[in-house]
């Protein structure tokens, strides 16, 4: 396919290389009439201005880097869809990478790998420290999402985990559950997500009156529903007694209703199950999941609103802003009767 | 941030600018040791090749573009988290594109707009036929992926779609099921991929001696699973009776389980269900779904050898592979007394 060129569209509009040069590159100093030729000749030839070349004059690839763990993890598969919506919307355009969750590719990120590719990047982080984050030497404007802590002079978008958690717990609590186990601690180490949902249900357990019981900790290895659905076997079979489970995410409390599916427990007439994301598919499983639904429009928006402003010009501190969330009830956290009972023993009002 | 230069890495090796940049570019007349030695200063002062300057001369950018419909499906995006993988492996990343199955946005991805920026193109059309596919003048190596028709010039890799169907409803029938419903037909035309499922489908019924029924083609508006939950309800209560459904997909499926629950329809017992995909969900709704597994580890690395032989000078015919798949049956499919007694009384061989 023979290429069009610059000298191509000079000549079609009748003007010099340097005037189509100036339309291309969106200089203000074209006259209207001028411009309009340009356009004309462009469109007529279906010319594409080489973007390589256009970057080295305007500095500008007009593409975000958008780092997350892994999409296909519903969450950030998700997400990235979003992202992907508000940085259109803005003229741009992204790129996806996933770092697979390790230190090397989190940290690669952030070394100027991918500088003179794009313009800016908006980083869900989940290994780096705020000390490790502020020691880079950020060369292009950054946007972290998630829960790893920011430094102070990055702009961070996040939701409240903690108070999430907390309200979710409550609500278990409230409906009459006694004992409220906490599915998705990690076995190797508390990552700072699960750090901060854990947070909250401690601090709900313990606004209730009620003491802390490590054994109601269920451990993962990851978070698939196969680890899920075994560390729930494993904790009933070991004969650990809990009423409710509050899970760290959908995809553990899909393995969680598996557990009790198989095992004869009854959802959510001996179990409630409330999980966190509120995936698409959360309405429609046995019996629908109760979930904490993160507003992840304005995640999106918020995060590429604070990006385009540090690449239009603002270079102050870090901005730290916080989404909405909503804990969506459904089947599966409902009260029944006999936590309604329960509850009103422990002296609530019944609603 | 102060950016290293070339000139700074010259200096500090004691080499003229035109051997650093024969280093960084990867001329192959260098001797070994100024290749160390400017190696050892690049690493020293952390330079990073200006990528934008690298391509124009060295005619790569590293990248390619993957698009699909829409990264918040799952199936997509799994097989992009593959595809990130497959084109890893071979030294390059992807960029990913959602066309949301517009025909603006898919004829954009074949639309040169990329040029300068990506290297070649993995597409999963949707809406573009062979026609039209054939008539843009494709200027980058493309290999198509999914089940719209592939022109002849053009490397297509994908699934054999009616078999596949045609072995899952065999199976339904084998197992003694009688009237086998299919959803997943679009209310708003077939697409190609329906399509070729709707086909291996009719194909096993008529091998089975039986008729086809058009009340069975259960329609729906878009393959999300409320869609499909409200696609079975209607049928039920429309008084449509059957006793298997085959799935276009399994979100459509998950939606399925989900009405036969609220109905009260026993799964396997009063109607078995197989989906499509095979996602990582499947093995843990309930009951446990049976789905069709296209292997995507082989769709990703096909995709990403035949797109390699295209950059690296090929320029035979198009190739058309297909990749394996095989039937993962789970408890929702399960023959059960009364279908084994259906399927004696019918004359097939118990097993």
């Amino acid at each position: 396919m023979r290429t069009v060129r610059l000298v191509d569209v000079a000549e079609r509009a009748g003007v010099s290389i340097k005037t189509v040069s100036n339309v291309v590159h969106d200089h203000p100093y074209v006259r209207a009439e001028l411009r309009a030729r340009v356009q004309a000749a462009i469109d007529e030839l279906g010319y594409r201005p080489n973007l390589s070349a256009r970057r080295l004059v305007t500095g500008r690839t007009g593409t975000i880097l958008v780092a997350v763990t892994s999409i296909d993890v519903p969450y950030f598969g998700d997400l990235c869809q979003r992202l992907d919506r508000a940085v259109r919307n803005v003229g741009m355009q992204i790129v996806i990478e996933q770092t697979y969750a390790t230190r090397e590719s989190e940290s690669a990120v952030l070394d100027q790998r991918e500088r003179g590719l794009v313009d800016g990047v908006i980083f869900h982080s989940v290994t780096l420290s705020a000390e490790e984050l502020a020691a880079h030497r950020l060369g292009l404007p950054v946007v972290l999402l998630g829960e790893a802590p920011a430094p102070a002079g990055v702009d961070h978008v996040k939701m409240d985990n903690v108070a999430a958690a907390a309200e979710a717990t409550a609500s278990l609590l409230a409906a009459g559950r006694r004992r409220v186990a906490f599915l998705g601690h990690e076995r190797r180490g508390l990552s700072h997500t699960t750090g901060q949902r854990l947070t909250g249900y401690k601090q709900a357990i313990k606004a209730a009156g009620m003491s802390l019981d490590r054994r109601l900790y269920l451990r993962v290895d990851d978070y698939s529903p196969e680890s899920g659905r075994r560390a729930v076997k494993d904790a009933i079979e070991r004969g650990i007694g809990f009423d409710a489970i509050m899970c760290r995410d959908d995809l553990l409390a899909l393995g969680a209703l598996h557990a009790l599916a198989d095992l004869g427990r009854a959802v959510p007439e001996e179990v409630a199950v409330i999980g966190w994301d509120d995936l698409s598919i959360a309405a429609h499983l046995t019996p629908p999941l109760s979930s904490i639904a993160p507003d992840k429009d304005a995640l999106a928006g918020q995060a590429t609103r604070l990006l385009m402003e540090r690449l239009n010009g603002y270079h102050g501190p870090g901005r730290h802003e916080l989404v909405p969330y909503r804990l969506i009830e459904r089947a599966s956290s409902a009260a029944t009767d006999s936590t309604v009972r329960g509850r009103d023993a422990a002296g609530s009002d019944p609603r």
